[in-house]
């Protein structure tokens, strides 16, 4: 039988508080928290080792766990819990009564390996908000980037906001983490070449060949790319804009860059 | 000089709090609240008739007032209030110390009118979050389309979560809103081919051409487009998905889609 917990109290049920609100915990047990079936199922997919996982027999009947399971490397700790201590972890609203517990894994850059000739990669420099990371992920996991790389990240990438905003997207790309001079002398290396998404000495993004290795390099909506990048940077491009307002959503102007080089790679893999 | 208000307690607060919060306290009165000194521009510049000012002077000197509204063709209400008042209507973390309160104008399909020979025109069916709709008006703003036509819109689009997060968008587009139906007839009418974004009988959307008048419609990310879309749909487009996850973001998709048709435009007008 599995273990039960019935009290919001319990300490285990404290400790996964903690793990989804403080990166800091997630770091220290090298641990990260994911709610929902095809989260879980996405993870599990990903490699992605799963250590534990809570449900609420009301919302997830302890018979479909094996099939949620299957795939499992190792197999994980398994707590029942009750509707009270689900409704106390879970996000508002969520109603699939599981919760499970990953091994978090690196997101080094020299973990990176590309099957491709010609990788086509996403950068994004210090993003911010949890939405916008998480529409990056889905647009990389739509276009399959060969990576993902998230330049100076202002938080780990398996906070639950992104995790839940990314619908698993975080989960399915390759995603790397490093500072902007890391990621810089990374791509250096593997000779792809950088293109940053900047005013300067730009060129209109449909203007540009992205069929060979090619790095697309966004930054912050508000301050943009830092000056390494405009430094290190192959061609600056620019996506062309008659409005009144200045910028677009950073997710937006990813996803138009991005397809535009699918489109002339013939959407190909 | 100036009315003052220092309490919180105020009716004309208690007023302006639940026309932020309420959209039938907004359509009672026929107007929109609008905060910042970007946004209040733009809605000035879109051709908002701004009726009430209230400005906090330790943020925003009284003498500005006239820089800001000067291009209004009446003069409006001004009020001076207290940084306890501003707090409490003011979004958390807003420092520019100005609320306006602004006119409505029709959203009506009839209302528009279209200067270019062959419109690119942006449909977005019952979007729901806020969020994902300032998106599409950045987008929309950026590519300056003729017009964003909101089907079965299912809020207003004057509520503060859009204005903010359109970053004034929602005042630079031509936006018009009006049933599924309503939508349809009046492009018919207009001779504006329908793509619509569905994946039945559908073309890559990069193999269409969208160079003549052209209306690209998108659904929501969980029920898509509604079946009188399909119908009415001159050709389904799709943009090819190859990962794991089934969706993209809602504005990311539209902006891809809305961009295709600006590079096959040459970026023109």
């Amino acid at each position: 039988m599995h273990k039960q917990i019935s009290s919001p109290h319990n300490a285990a049920i404290k400790r996964l508080l903690q793990l989804q609100d403080k990166s800091r915990n997630r770091r220290k047990e090298g641990v990260f928290v994911v709610e929902g079936i095809r989260e879980t199922g996405l993870a599990i997919k990903g490699g992605f080792d799963l250590m534990e996982i809570y449900f609420c027999p009301e919302l997830f009947p302890a018979e479909e766990l094996s099939t949620l399971t299957e795939k499992c490397q190792i197999q994980p700790k398994i707590v029942e819990i009750s509707s009270e201590v689900y409704n106390k972890i879970a996000y508002r609203g969520s109603t699939e009564g599981i919760i499970a517990v990953f091994k978090g894994k690196t997101t080094a850059l020299e973990s990176l390996k590309f099957s491709s000739e010609n990788p086509l990669i996403l950068v994004a420099e210090a993003p911010e908000k949890p939405g916008n990371i998480g529409a990056l992920l889905r647009t990389a996991d739509a276009a399959r980037l060969d990576a993902v790389l998230i330049a100076n990240p202002k938080t780990d990438l398996f906070n639950p906001n992104i995790i839940r905003s990314s619908v698993g997207g975080v989960f399915t790309n390759n995603v790397a983490t490093g500072s902007t001079a890391e990621i810089i002398s990374f791509l250096q290396r593997q000779n792809i070449k950088i293109y940053a998404a900047a005013l300067q000495s730009s060129k209109i993004y449909a203007q540009v060949d992205f069929t060979q290795s090619a790095a697309i390099v966004v930054g912050t909506e508000a301050t943009g790319l830092s000056r390494e990048w405009l430094e290190n940077s192959t061609q600056n491009i620019i996506i062309p804009m008659s409005g009144e307002i200045d910028s677009m959503n950073v997710s937006v102007a990813a996803g138009i860059l991005v397809f535009e080089a699918k489109r002339q790679r013939g959407f190909r893999l």
